[in-house]
C-alpha cells in the first residue's frame, strides 16, 4: 500500500482540489480513483497498515473503546478507536458521513470478516447534513415499505437491499452470456412507438411533437421483426405498463428480458431457450454474486435439463382435484393456482420451475400460433418460478395471410400495424421467443414477498417519486 | 450433418406441424431448432451433403445453370441449379422467400466465401406475397433514405446494414466488459420520472395515472444516488429528448452507455475510465464483430492509453489562429469546430480521440465541479472521435450545500429535486461520470454520415414508425 496523498481531516469542498494538486496522470497498472484497499481485500494485509474507505455505517462506544463500522461496497469494517480525542470526534459525526481511515489491519476471530483496524487515522471526507431518516446500521429494518421507498436514495444503502442490486446485475449478465453462447444478437428497439403492442389497454400515452404516440408495453412487434434480420435476438431493457391496480406482483416500469428467434421446429425450441436462459441467470448469480448470496442466505434454484411441463388443462385437473375448487374450463389461472402448481412441481418433482403450455387461444395475443390439433389452444407457455409467472413465450404466427385472418378475427384493422406485417410480407421464418421478468425472477430467488423489493425506484399507479 | 427430419415443399401454415410430429425432446447436446447449418461452417463440410436454411436473396438465371443465392445470418451462400423444372420453380419465387436448401458443398475458388452448394432440393418454408420494395439484393442499395426507413423491416435484411447492428451489438458488450473489469455494477434506473432532469426543455411528456410525467433524458440523477449505493455503477439504456430540430447527430430517442464512479480524485479519473470503455467497446467490435468488419472494409480506431487532452480555450485559440475564425470566449464549440479539432488531432497527434476539458460553467448543468482556480470553468470533457462529440462527462458536486448554492444560483427551487438531493444529505463521496451515445459512436466508427444509419428504428420530429 503507497500512502503518499494522505488528507488532513476536512469537510469543505476544497478536499478534492487538494487532492487534486497531488494528482499526477493515472497509473495505468494501478487504475484510476482514490488509492484505498476494499474491505473484501483486508485479510490479504493482515499486519500491513492500509488506508480504507466509505461511509460511516454504525458506531459502537464501549467504555474504554469505539467500534467505529465503515461500510463500503464489498462490506463492513469493524475500526477500533481508542485515542479519546478520536473517540469524541467520531461520536459527533452524523451516521453515512464518508470517512477515509488509515490504520493497522488485525487478526481478529471475532469480527465478521476476521480482521479489523486497529490504531486508526480518521479523515472525513463528507459529513452528512443530519441523522439519515433509516436506520441502516439494523440488520433488518424496521421503517415500513412506504418510508422505505420514499428514501430510496439512502434505503438502497442497506447491505441486504444492495445484496438485492448485485444479484440482479449478475442475473442480467447470466442471461446475456447464455444467449451470446446460443448465437443470438443483442438489439436496443425504441420504447417510443407509434402503435401499441397487445390490446392497447394499460398503455401510457406521450406527447410526441403534438402527437399522440405510446410507451412499448414490450419489444414484441420489433423482436419479431428482427428475426428477419439477424434470426435470433435478444434485448434487455425497460417496458411500460399502465397497470392500474396496485399488487405485489406489477409494476408500471420494469425490466423485460426478451429473445425472439426463428427456424424452431416449434414452441418446445423456445422453451429449451428458456431453461438455458434460466440456467443461465442463475449460473450469473451463483458466480458473480457470491457474497450477495452469502449475506441474503439465498438458496439457488436448481435448473433441471428438462424442467416439468403441465398441459394448462391438465393443470386444471390437479388443481380442482386436489382442491375441489371447479377450475376446468376457465380461460386462465388466478395467482393462486399458481401457487399451487409451484407448491405441486416442488413436492412432485422437486422443482422449483414448471411449464404450463397449451394455454387458451382466447388469453393470447393476436400473433400466438395456434395448436393445429385443438384450434383453441395456443402453442403457448408460461413459466412458473416458486408459484409466480416470470416468462410467457410461444410459437408466433409467421405467415401474412395468418396475421391478417387473426387481425381480422379480433375486429382489429391490419392497416394500423402496417411496419410489422412488412416483415411477414417478405418471408418470415418459423419463430418464437419469450420475456422473462427480471423484477419477479429476482423476488423469487431472493424470496422477497413484493416485487418492489427486486426493483431500483418502483413505478406504479401511486408511485412516481423518487 | 443428420437429415432425419427432411420436409416436403410446402408453404402452408401447417408445415411447422408437420415439423412437429416429428420432433422430440430436444437433444440437449444438439441444442434446439431447424437442424441445419449456416453458410460461414460449409468449407469445414466441403464433400458432404448438408441442409441449409434462409431467404432467397438474389437469383441469376443463366442459360445452362441458374445461381440461387441463399442468405442466412451469417451470410450468403451460392446454390447451383441444373435441374430444369427446380429452375423454373425458383424463378418463380420472390425475392426474400424462405427457403430450405439440402445440397452436396462443393469448393469453388470463384464463389465468394470459396464454396458452393450443388445437386439442390430446395423447400419452400415461407413464400413473399410480392416483390420487395427493396432491392436488397445490390451491394449499395439504390432507394432513398427516407424510403429505406420507411421499410425499415425489409431494409434492415441488407448485409451491410445487419453489419451495422452487429458491431453496435458487439460495442455494447464491450462497453459493459470494460466496466466490469474495473468492478462497476450495473443498474437499470426508471425511465418514466416525476421531475426533469437537465433544464427542463426538451422534454416528453407522459400521461401517467392522469398526471404529468417525463421521459428520462438521461440517468442522471440516479446513477448520481447509486454512487451512494454501489460506488461504480453503469446502465446501457434508452433516453428520450424532445429534440426539435432534424439533424444527422440528433436523435428523439437513443442509447446512452452511462458510469458513475464514487472516490475519484477528479475528472482526469473519469477520463481514465472513458478511455478504458471506449478501447473496450473497439476491442468488443474487432473479436465478436470481426465479419461485420470485414464486410464494411472498416477500419476500427487505435484508443491511445492516453487521448491527446486540450484546454477548451486551447482549443478555441488554435480554431482561431488556423481558421481566422473569431471563436475565442464563446461559451461552446460548434460542430464545425468539432470537426476542426478533430482533423487536428488526426494531423498532430495521429489519433482518432481529443478530449476537451474545463468547458465553461455556463454551459455544463447545475451537477458540474467547478475548477476552484478558475470558478466560471468547469472540471468537465467532452470526448471527440473523428470530429464528433461522442461522450460528455465530469466530476459532480458533491456536499449537499454545493447543490443549493448552485440550484439557486440558476434560479431553481431544491424543493423540486427533493429525492436526488436526499442522497447528498447522507454524505456522498467525490464523484464523476460520463454517457457515450451509442448510435454516434458506431455512425463514426463505420463512417456512416448520419445517425439514423447506426439505429434501427430512428426517432424524430417527423418519424415516429416503424
Amino acid at each position: 500500500m503507497r500512502l503518499t496523498r494522505l488528507l488532513a481531516p476536512a469537510a469543505s469542498s476544497n478536499l478534492v482540489d487538494r487532492l487534486h494538486s497531488v494528482h499526477t496522470k493515472s497509473d495505468p497498472a494501478r487504475g484510476p480513483f482514490i488509492d484505498r484497499l476494499l474491505s473484501s481485500h483486508l485479510r490479504e494485509h493482515i499486519g500491513e497498515r492500509v488506508r480504507l474507505a466509505g461511509w460511516l455505517h454504525n458506531l459502537r462506544p464501549l467504555s474504554q473503546v469505539s467500534f467505529v463500522l465503515l461500510r463500503d461496497r464489498a462490506g463492513v469494517t469493524q475500526i477500533v478507536a481508542e485515542d479519546k480525542e478520536l473517540r469524541e470526534w467520531v461520536s459527533k459525526l452524523p451516521a453515512e458521513s464518508v470517512l477515509e481511515v488509515e490504520g493497522l489491519v488485525t487478526a481478529e476471530g471475532r469480527a465478521t470478516n476476521g480482521v479489523e483496524v486497529h490504531e486508526p487515522v480518521i479523515r472525513l471526507i463528507t459529513a452528512s447534513t443530519s441523522t439519515p431518516p433509516i436506520e441502516l446500521q439494523r440488520p433488518v429494518l424496521k421503517e415500513q415499505p412506504p418510508t422505505i421507498l420514499d428514501h430510496a436514495a439512502v434505503a438502497l444503502r442497506h447491505p441486504p437491499r444492495r445484496a438485492v442490486l448485485e444479484i440482479s446485475a449478475a442475473a442480467i449478465a447470466g442471461f446475456r452470456s447464455a444467449l451470446e453462447e446460443l448465437e443470438f444478437t443483442e438489439i436496443n428497439t425504441p420504447k417510443i412507438v407509434g402503435s401499441t403492442t397487445e390490446t392497447g389497454a394499460n398503455v401510457f400515452v406521450v406527447d410526441y411533437f403534438g402527437r399522440d404516440a405510446y410507451l412499448a408495453q414490450s419489444p414484441q412487434f420489433y423482436k419479431q421483426i428482427m428475426v428477419g434480420v439477424l434470426e435470433r435476438v435478444y434485448e434487455t431493457g425497460p417496458v411500460f405498463r399502465a397497470e392500474p391496480h396496485n399488487t405485489a406482483r406489477h409494476l408500471a416500469e420494469y425490466v423485460s428480458l426478451d429473445a425472439e428467434m426463428g427456424f424452431i421446429r416449434d414452441h418446445s425450441d423456445v422453451m429449451s431457450v428458456v431453461t438455458a436462459s434460466v440456467a443461465g441467470m442463475v449460473d450469473g448469480i451463483r458466480t458473480a454474486a457470491a457474497p450477495a448470496v452469502d449475506l441474503l442466505g439465498v438458496i439457488l434454484p436448481d435448473v433441471p435439463d428438462i424442467i416439468p411441463e403441465l398441459d394448462f388443462e391438465a393443470a386444471q385437473q390437479l388443481i380442482e382435484d386436489a382442491t375441489g375448487e371447479s377450475v376446468v374450463g376457465e380461460p386462465d389461472l388466478a395467482p393462486s393456482h399458481e401457487r399451487w402448481l409451484g407448491e405441486w412441481a416442488q413436492r412432485e418433482r422437486e422443482s422449483d420451475f414448471v411449464f404450463v403450455t397449451g394455454y387458451p387461444m382466447s388469453k393470447r395475443p393476436f400473433y400466438t400460433y395456434p395448436d393445429p390439433d385443438r384450434p383453441s389452444r395456443s402453442k403457448s407457455f408460461d413459466l412458473l418460478f416458486r408459484g409466480l409467472e416470470i416468462v410467457t413465450g410461444g410459437q408466433r404466427l409467421h405467415l401474412y395471410e395468418d396475421y391478417l385472418a387473426a387481425l381480422r378475427s379480433r375486429d382489429e384493422d391490419p392497416s394500423s400495424y402496417e411496419g410489422y406485417l412488412e416483415a411477414f410480407r417478405y418471408g418470415m421464418p418459423p419463430h418464437g421467443g419469450f420475456a422473462i421478468g427480471l423484477e419477479r425472477f429476482v423476488a423469487r430467488v431472493v424470496r422477497a414477498p413484493n416485487v418492489r423489493d427486486a426493483t431500483l425506484f418502483p413505478r406504479d399507479i401511486n408511485r412516481l417519486l423518487p
